[in-house]
């Protein structure tokens, strides 16, 4: 089955890095842009087919590697293998 | 309205992001990782209402400054403010 996680700063930290996207866009003519953001997508393969498990397990790597949770957010999305679910 | 723009390696290109996670999950414990891939998520807020109008200048967005087309893929999500929408 698949994973995704999704790390985000949390808000209220800064965020120099999307700010500059917004500049960029705006200067490319791009004027709709309010402003924008940038965090990281993690795409994990796993095996099992047990999926609160696996979210559990997820939410763990999160806490011990994937995001720093001092100053990011995460959502996980499990997606089981169609096949192997039925 | 929000944008979001999932921006990833192409298939075949080298990620060595993407093996490093997958290995230092393995390190950790995490027997069940086959294999990772890190990608980068942009969320956009764009003034505006029409979302046929709102795909096509971000996709122009994502030719000319957020993604790298010659060794990364992107997909792009439209999210209409509910709201206004109706």
């Amino acid at each position: 089955m698949k994973a995704h996680v999704y790390v985000g700063l949390k808000s209220g930290v800064l965020d120099p890095q999307g700010r500059t996207i917004a500049r960029s866009l705006n200067n490319l003519g791009f004027d709709e842009v309010e402003s924008a953001f940038q965090g990281k997508v993690i795409e994990l393969n796993l095996t099992g087919t047990d999926v609160v498990a696996a979210e559990a397990r997820v939410k763990d790597m999160c806490e011990k590697l994937l995001a720093n949770t001092v100053i990011e957010n995460y959502r996980i999305e499990i997606k089981p293998d169609t096949k192997a679910a039925e």
